[in-house]
């Protein structure tokens, strides 16, 4: 079965135009559609070689970089679980201060790193104005590096969540999407209701509820933005999606109602967040090292998000869908009520109800950044990987 | 000579029953006899194929996941070594409150972990009640994720220590039982002392000398477990261990006289411990983080154990084993005296005596683990050690 | 054309003498001039192969084992490639006390680590008269487990920097100047200065001019080390390069002037340290753990270094070198005036002018590394190295 799509997914990849690469992957609208599928198909045929039991290893050697300069589980399990998949040894690069380390010491820092790396997967996602700017720098260093004969090879760069998008997050919740409406051409028309949800925590990034508004416009989705009255997004990303929205003949509203958002909704993606006045000022607080300021500032904010219980996503709002019957997307962990706290995003029988749905969509994440590195090593995709399924060297041998 | 014994090995494996595919390796008598002895002999197997230079590389790609409540060293690399045998990458999960994550953040955290994963090692011994308890919950979460199709395969759950065994180290010793002693039915009637010794520190677990007189009461060894008063093992692992005696026919006694156990042993095993009803204590304090508590209880602890300095394993107890030649083991490190302590478990001398033997009583245990995940993966293990065996890939190539 | 040097290269190798098999690469003056030359032309042959997209992986397993006592990037990744370009999974021991822990401990440790481990690389070089001693122990330990079938090889030990010798960065600048100049026939008669330049730190350890000097010396080169009278290098590494010139007639000489050095030298290396006498007295307050001592230590050192702000590489000194246009080299990171601090080891123009020359001077140490490994695994290293080009297994498969 797994198989046979594969076979369809090369079919439907060859005539897709992609030209990545030797290119990073740092904000879904910078790649064409073409590519966004490209790189979704390539993600489900690794995935489904995988459980065919099928190796896709297609380095002998090399490095895979990861640098993290937020505590991660998930997207570190995803990225090492990628790189491995493929061949490459992850090497862990501790770097506490990146966000401050520009210039001549990201420069060379970078070349430094990369005399064997293929990869180098980057999620910086405190600083608002910092962490896509940083994975840049990154990228015009390796790129100088490769260019002027340092580098025998450019690693290409991931971006695992900075202060603007998540695209293998993004990447991943649409694979669910794929899957559960069967086809990117089933998506069109479809309605999702990107919601805030109250959390007792502050500070929550942006990059998920950006990266979905940025991504979901593209296929033609209605997509409904709904926050409580303040609680924005970057302006220049909500421009984004109104283009994207209008080039695909999607939609795209922002509302200020939950209710309004899931009413006749086919997904619903109820996330907590920050608003990104807040991040802003959050930024300059942790660049100077406030203490007492961030203190009050969290204060501040959590008052703010009190007023704002009831924006959880119960069985009640779950009735307003279509049907009743709306998928639920969370990027997890979720704030479930009476599980993780007194009061969150969403209610424990909402939640438990799609908790397997929510591992699926995760499921999603690591072949996703596998095929972020395997279109960026290919001149041809899709050739090498019909060659690899044509192999079918087994996974674990004997 | 490796490589006949890995006929004769196989051979002896191949008219072994047992199931243990996609199963976890928690505590050594939830195994058959039949199990452990093959487990045994796939260790021995892949030693004896790593001395001769062959390959075991078993995986393509892979995670082997490590979790570590615990400082490790031996045990970390052991675990690194066996997964890259198999061709499994290492990735380290550094979950610093394991024991108190129970409930939903245990069951999603092991499945995000796992996508790509086959094997999971966990050590978790600092918390009477916990430990064993938590390798569960890991283990039904990765069920509940491979019966649900969240998971591509099942990983299998090694337990790397927890509170009440320590199956890799006790599975080591009895190995290196067999080869000293020649064979598995060469242990039948052979007496072992596994005695209380003093240290000056406090707080070791008791997962080593429960292992112990858990497995080897398996092989009709007499078993002459010694301790001052109120040094008490958990009375489980007593219960078990008079069962195992009893139906292997071989024995089993508790005794507060270290001289006594080492009358006429042929294998002594003088380690320190605490008081289980201490080690209680101490979880309890440990959980409500009660500081002060924990000192004192220390002091207490200490105070105690300095009424039993004399139990230290020298030559003038050395000398009442069988023909004053019994076999010394460790876990490794012990508390010497006059190198590592003032006054430790076993005295300079007699630890030289036997230092490389406890060295290669270590060598046994990456194998072990190994030999474990091997089982997991494979219906048919003597087929596929075999098939290993006659292709005799080279590990080091050229 | 890369290709073609490797053939060229292999030719040489093939006639020189090497014993390099099992063993340690520890100080370069311990090693033939010959195994110098080999490991240069593998490490080369190595990186050839490597930019050819030609795999170099020997082993199908094994650990390779990391040992750092000082916060490391660079050397890090260098060896982290090293070690996967071969096959290796870097597993690293975070032994916070390794200067401390002599004695049974390492001896210990350093098997318990090793049943599977191919090769142990260490980085120590806080202590005078610790470092190198530690990486003998640790190799003593390693040979007798081999001797006495503990283990079933012999990891050799990669000196990755210490209190004597950085032989793996002096071998990098080495292959520098050997690509720079030609070959190693071109560097006679050569002048290199090895001079002290100011920086606004202290503590910077010896190891790379004594490196230098004590390399350098090797191939007929005039070596001026210049540096501010009282900072002087360790006397017996002194020694060691004078013979070395006497013996490679090359020449030798201490000056106390960064402007001679720089007169008509092909080559400069402005590098700060601190002198031998404070480096002593350092190391016995770190062991003592004297805060305030240190704090004291510090100043004194730091007024002292201040006095010689004008020891700075600018485009004014360099006018001086042969034709004003000697080679600049660097271990990395300078500390570049106006850029990494106010003042320090170099202007910004000529760092500027040099910088991605420095860049590719540091992309041999993976390579350097790398042969180290190599040489010491095959009786025939010339052999092994031509079937792996002959080979020509592809790293990027499909």
């Amino acid at each position: 079965m797994t198989l046979q799509r594969v076979t369809k997914n090369l079919a439907a990849l060859k005539k897709l135009k992609t030209r990545m690469q030797g290119r990073d992957f740092l904000l879904t609208w910078e790649r064409t559609l073409d590519e966004i599928k490209a790189v979704g198909l390539v993600a489900e045929c690794l995935k489904d070689l995988h459980q065919a039991g099928v190796s896709a290893r297609i380095f002998d050697s090399g490095l895979a970089i990861s640098i993290f300069r937020d505590k991660s589980t998930r997207t570190r399990f995803s990225f090492a679980s990628a790189a491995d998949l493929l061949g490459l040894a992850v090497a862990d690069l501790d770097e506490e201060k990146s966000q401050i380390a520009h210039g001549e010491t990201v420069r060379e820092t970078a070349n430094m790193i990369s005399f064997l790396t293929e990869t180098i997967g980057i999620r910086d996602d405190m600083f608002l104005g910092e962490g896509n700017k940083y994975m840049r720098e990154v990228g015009d260093a390796v790129s100088e590096g490769f260019a002027q004969g340092v580098l025998h090879q450019r690693p290409n760069i991931v971006n695992l969540q900075c202060d603007i998008d998540h695209p293998t997050q993004s990447m991943a919740d649409l694979l669910k999407l794929k899957d559960h409406f069967g086809g990117f051409d089933k998506l069109k028309g479809k309605k999702i209701a990107m919601t805030w949800a109250y959390s007792p925590s502050y500070g929550k990034p942006l990059s998920v509820p950006q990266g979905i508004i940025g991504l979901m416009t593209r296929f033609g989705i209605e997509v409904s933005l709904a926050h409580p009255e303040g609680y924005d997004l970057i302006p220049e990303v909500i421009e984004v999606a109104k283009k994207n929205a209008s080039d695909s003949r999607g939609g795209f509203e922002v509302v200020n109602s939950m209710e309004e958002a899931f009413r006749d909704a086919d997904v619903v993606y109820p996330k907590s967040w920050a608003p990104y006045k807040v991040m802003e000022r959050r930024t300059e607080l942790l660049k100077r090292n406030d203490r007492p300021g961030l203190v009050e500032l969290e204060k501040e904010c959590l008052g703010n998000n009190a007023k704002f219980t009831s924006w959880e996503c119960d069985s009640r709002k779950m009735a307003l869908t279509k049907g009743g019957k709306a998928l639920y997307l969370h990027c997890l962990p979720a704030d479930i009520t009476d599980v993780s706290c007194k009061q969150g995003e969403v209610s424990q029988d909402v939640f438990e109800q799609y908790r397997l749905a929510t591992y699926r969509e995760a499921g999603f994440k690591p072949f996703v950044i596998a095929a972020m590195i395997f279109m960026a090593k290919f001149d041809d995709p899709a050739q090498a990987l019909a060659a690899i399924a044509r192999k079918g060297g087994k996974r674990l041998r004997y």
